[in-house]
């Protein structure tokens, strides 16, 4: 099964399971929405509400699951997943493109680095002394991997990746352009009105098959280290502060902000632009809604949220204000329980 | 009209519209606030609040609105609007300054790559196979412009710009330094306690006349396309998801994100630390406020927010305590009512 | 007392002050937690409820406060503020990095540019026409210094920092990677459905002894220059926009955003995820809580709040609704009232 070339639901079902419906012969060379794929092409339903376009499509084939194994007579892969399998065969029709090996004459790389076979290093990528680039990794143009960093087998940075002394990024992991790994953590020490810098003594150490995406920042611990486990998927623009551990197969959407020391479970699930204050815990499994600021360790499984959501503004307004008059409105219902009670006690 | 050089009122008037009053001959060279221009500079205003400073203003001549054309007895211009009509003179003073056309020796420049006329490409940047410059572009040092890339005429980049393989920019738009654009948005599929990693093939597609703000992300879309419209402005440190589309003319605050697949309408106001959910809709013309979550498609014109004002610890202390105080209150209220009705059916 | 090498704990209190308990001969090799310093390292006891640790630590010495001097036996160090002691010791045992002095052959230095003795210029930097580079700074590999920008001396540009024409770095600065100094702020002025770009010809002006975290973006000034004095510690992602001025020794947490012409005094503490919107001022010596948004001047001493903690998502959804309940409770309640003044008015 060659990469890349067409390939025939018979094939499929053969390296990725499921059970065909249907001829499986036909060779097909993409996938496509219900909505977008052409004859050519394989669709998906993942997500029931958009079963009335199975009657529509124009797609020589269609993955779904269990429940919809008679929804249409395409040819057809029913699959108890049918989203993980999307995912699979889309990574099929577009691998990762990754550039040939070789190191562009521009790199700067230190004669110390060990470089693995097949590594790949782009043009005015910088890589310091003692680094080790395990095989076939990808250093992205501009790159800059500091001294004794290691980089795992396969892994693939982006563009203008900073990788700071001595942080550890593993096998298969990806890091999209702009992230940092092992900026200084903010730690100050308040003597009268100045602050005095405390040395980041700790690095970043992060597991393999890690994802962190653009312009993302993880700072390197204090004194021991910050932790980023296996299967860990980060979206763009978060901050991780230091010292902090992040759970296996946590994924973490953009903007939130893990702040110092907090510990977050495995398979936990960060919305968007939430924010984690430091030193809590955050146990296996639990979802942070997104916009929403978790302020003590949450222990019990769940989803948290604190959330307002927009109004028109006038509404938004009266609504606000309601809070500010509650203790008002509180000692009025006091009132009323007393005054009641003295009629209730009056003798008719 | 040269550009940089001292200009009259009587020249601005014929370039940019307007109604002399006064003397119309003298030459000046610079714009600034009624508060800190010389004699030989322009002040202006546009916010009636800074009335009271033109009695005192250096200034030798000022642009102002109808409504306040007779507040002085300087050489003035007097414009419909006259916040536009200052910025357009004081790009006529202050032009984008481009470097000198020509390639860095330093730059890597793919042999496939087309550049237009009068390109400029600074130091160690980096062009990819196939991508396609328009004339007069400025690609600032350090840039990373991907495979099969295409930035418009007179569009400009500063420093450290990365753009990902096959994403379009198009005429006279501004990336500043740090900007990503095309990284992959965060698409995974759950596969038990794993997450499969679903390949984002489509692009980012900017209009015209696009700023966006430094270290700010856009990223590319899964299957279709992310899209940013003809005019949008975008602030720093925005994230921008897969397949969101953004109308014409929309301006972005700093440090708002807006979630995968969300569709915002034409000449929107989004304010900054704004969060605009996944999948929704903000109809043209609205008006997010900052630090606001929209979590459902907004359809009507008008602002729309869900912000809380800083106030004294202790005073939210208390005030976010009557919120979980609310359910006990209405019970006693509750209790109240029936209390009162028993009372006033009682036969006196 | 040379560097990086051991030292005894008299040779500390000759150098950083402090009462020193027990022997003082020993030397030793670095700093660490009571929990993980070894008989070579001193440990510190900064927060009283790490007390019992002293006990069982294995550091051969300690760094303590009054309250703790005879809490253990070992020698130690009493210091009225020992975590600010440790601070100093421990960047006596792991001071900043400095490569050695020298232009990188990779690196592109306008010939116009003036660099102090000292200076370390890493790969592919470009240091820009009229440029001024303190004695002894470092600029690191990547780092894009525009034209006639000025670095002040021993400051410490980490890779891929972007400082854009113009603009101004104290002395003994540290930018963390990925940093952009100087983009445009985000000025545009509304004629008809579009925006006309304000040009942005202020500067970012920065004091000494300042450190930004990895990828915050500082904007320069419209007219006016964007101001940050000295000691102003900046954390990763905060957005600082045009015009603003910050005091003298505040702090600003990660992800923070400051508005346009917004004032922060002297000596405050702005917590992570803050908003601070554009045009108002914080008075010296304020803190604004994490998460949330000043609306208003705040004039008073003392902290300010507006946070919602994380329930459970069924509690959350219970409270919020609350909220737009309570104009209806409200009219409950004066039913109630006026049903009850007309009960007590009743003869009985």
């Amino acid at each position: 099964m060659g990469q890349n070339t067409g390939v025939s639901l018979s094939d499929l079902v053969r390296t990725f399971g499921g059970e065909l419906l249907g001829s499986g012969d036909r060779v097909f060379t993409g996938i496509g929405t219900l909505a977008s794929a052409g004859p050519s092409e394989i669709a998906f339903l993942s997500n029931s509400k958009y079963r009335q376009q199975l009657s529509a499509t124009r797609a020589g084939a269609v993955i779904l699951g269990q429940a919809d194994r008679d929804a249409t007579l395409l040819p057809r892969i029913v699959a108890d997943n049918p989203y993980a399998y999307q995912a699979k065969i889309s990574t099929f029709f577009n691998p990762l493109q990754r550039p040939a090996a070789g190191i562009h004459p521009s790199a700067v790389v230190d004669e110390s680095a060990q470089l693995g076979a097949g590594v790949a290093i782009g043009a005015h990528a910088v890589i310091g002394r003692g680094a080790r680039i395990g095989d076939r990794a990808v250093i992205g143009a501009g790159c800059q991997v500091g001294e004794s960093v290691t980089i795992g087998p396969e892994s693939f940075l982006y563009p203008c990746v900073v990788v700071y002394r001595g942080c550890q990024i593993g096998a298969r992991s990806i890091l999209h352009a702009g992230v940092v790994i092992g900026s200084d953590g903010f730690g100050f020490a308040q003597d009268k009105e100045q602050w005095i810098k405390v040395p980041q003594t700790g690095r970043v150490i992060c597991g393999d098959d890690v994802e962190i995406g653009a312009n993302t920042t993880v700072d390197r611990g204090a004194l021991d280290d910050t932790v980023i486990e296996s299967g860990v998927k980060i979206d763009n623009l978060v901050h991780v502060a230091h010292n902090v551990r992040i759970g296996a197969h946590t994924a973490i959407a953009a903007c939130a902000g893990i702040a110092g020391s907090a510990v977050i479970g495995k398979g936990c699930r960060i919305g968007g632009a939430a924010m984690i204050v430091g030193h809590i815990r955050i146990a296996d499994g639990i979802t942070v809604s997104p916009g929403t600021m978790a302020t003590k360790s949450l222990t019990e499984p769940g989803t948290y949220s604190a959330i307002w959501a927009a109004e028109p503004h006038r509404e938004w307004l009266k609504h606000a204000a309601q809070l500010r008059r509650m203790e008002e409105l509180s000692n009025r219902v006091r009132e009323l329980e007393k005054k009641l009670e003295t009629l209730e006690r009056k003798p008719s």
